[in-house]
């Protein structure tokens, strides 16, 4: 599991996925700020893995703050939840984690240890409704794979990305399941290659077969008729507009070019029915990350860098998005009513 | 100068590509086996300083090849040559700078003497038409740009890909030299990085404002109107196809859709009138390019690796080539009647 609650010494364990695939080793969180240090970090990364990141991360601050008055201690914990919903600006996931739990220990907690305890159970239940939706846009959108196909993906969307399973890679791996012959090419995903790293490890364990290319050479296969359709996650879904690892934009516009399906594969958790896409920021992430590699420099020194860690892809260049709830197609048709429109 | 001939030495003496931007040093190559190893390893890289890596390398075997015979030396002559034009097979540049002074060296001498002679001096004319070539398209590209602008690039077609001043990067110097006010963004092209490392560290040696992306970052940039125009070199362009960098491509398809100019810089020699673009062999380089970084293993073991050094774009989707001769608009024009067409 890439996140976990451990009962025994109320902390959280993480995979640290910084670490791999040279080597699997666990992270344990047992303060907020170690939390919101391993979110920065991306020692735990991926939407839904965030959503429960956060909500696990309410539960912590729950039972690692100790105060006697309720008042007080509520506040404290609602400040605790909203430092870990700020720790990375973008996907939305993260802050929905934090607000669903907050908001159910306020309603119904009326001392500090029924709050413990109703955080807690709200966190499993985000956790155990992630694998759920994994498991349910999995078997959707295999439906929508051929029988032998050749799916490209960037960066990971997969069981790291999440409690297990995946999203764009739950596809794949519930495809194989169904007896598909599928195998996956991974975008390397610069600058901190969750493609190369985390994308091939978890397919290579699993034994569905992997190659990993370089980014830019995604169109080239495109061209060359080795791609049969292309699937992603996404970090929020605003009502016009798709944000995703950078990267994401590009391989959607050289899709069109070639007339291949790009899928986006999310747990309903991601949508964003309040804001536009021009209203989203953003994160801009730091230098080193594309200027040095494993200490050795890879941009001369004083040549600034950018480096977004997203784009955004207008929804009408998505051919489906594939949901716990069903397969939204024609994607832009997503919200209707100010409420998720469910086609199946 | 990129690469240059030593008088007193009979040797070829080269900037080492692979180890900027953390130091400069040069490689002095006096067989012609260790400038095929140069050439093997991009030690030296880039069409038109392969090109002219090509002439003097037939200058090399003339002087270094130590026999009696006149038809046995031509003959040993012509096979180092051969040897040194099948170093890498993508850029035609290479092959047609061995070819040019073989054929004049072939045509000429009648004494090993003057073989050496009128090889050399072949040579060195190759390496002065560079010169020439990059100035004169420089000076037709500057034309095309606006008078404040950015300009996108990938890997380098710059002063390190030619004998100096650059094709691409010619344009750039070019356009600055007339007094526009031009800045660079350049791609840091995976896996090798040419873009980080060589094109930000010749710009900034130069005072030429440059800012380095991640490769799939271009689109989204397009899409944020931060960039005027994309400009980049080429290995080989046929009849209908311009092979270069692979992520050339995909530039090219996210300029269509964004209605940005995509300019390919070329001398004339790196037209190839014979071929069509489905008759090239497009280079596969070795799986450690992607899957290790300065000894940190990136992919994991046992994961195969796709690593094309070039892909291949279709003429259509070019606005304008901008050779020495002026510039072809559109680029599927640049053959007449088995010819190169010249616009201006």
């Amino acid at each position: 599991m890439t996140i976990s609650w451990d009962e025994e010494t109320k902390s959280i364990l993480l995979i640290d996925q910084t670490s791999l695939p040279t080597s699997c080793r666990m992270i344990r969180c047992r303060t907020v700020n170690r939390l919101i240090t391993a979110i920065r970090r991306l020692e735990v990364r991926g939407a839904p893995a965030l959503g429960i990141a956060g909500a696990y991360g309410v539960a912590l601050a729950a039972f690692s703050i100790k105060l006697t008055s309720f008042p007080r201690y509520t506040h404290r914990v609602k400040n605790a939840g909203f430092a870990i919903g700020n720790a990375r600006p973008t996907a939305v996931n993260l802050s929905w984690g934090v607000h669903r739990v907050l908001t159910k220990a306020e309603d119904l907690a009326t001392s500090i240890e029924e709050y413990r305890r109703i955080a807690l159970m709200e966190a499993q239940t985000v956790a155990e409704e992630d694998s759920a939706a994994c498991h349910a846009l999995g078997d959707y959108g295999a439906a929508l794979l051929p029988d032998t196909g050749t799916i490209l993906t960037h960066c990971n969307a997969g069981a790291l990305a999440c409690r297990e399973w995946g999203t764009a890679l739950g596809i794949v791996r519930s495809a194989v399941a169904s007896g598909k012959n599928i195998s996956v090419i991974a975008c390397e995903t610069r600058p901190l290659l969750q493609g190369a790293r985390l994308t091939a490890w978890e397919l290579k364990r699993d034994g569905i077969p992997v190659t990993v290319i370089p980014d830019s050479a995604a169109a080239h296969l495109m061209r060359k008729d080795k791609i049969d359709c292309i699937i992603v996650g996404a970090d929020r879904i605003t009502r016009d507009t798709v944000f995703n690892k950078v990267g994401t934009y590009m391989h959607a516009l050289c899709a069109k070019s070639h007339d291949l399906p790009f899928y986006v594969a999310v747990p309903s958790s991601t949508f964003d029915s309040i804001h536009a896409g021009s209203e989203i920021e953003i994160e801009e992430r730091e230098r080193d990350e594309v200027a040095r590699f494993s200490g050795r420099i890879t941009v001369p020194d004083g040549v600034p860098v950018i480096n977004p860690a997203f784009d955004a892809t207008p929804l009408s260049l998505v051919s489906a998005l594939v949901t716990e709830k069903g397969i939204i197609s024609p994607a832009s048709d997503w919200m209707q009513n100010g409420k998720i429109h469910r086609i199946i």
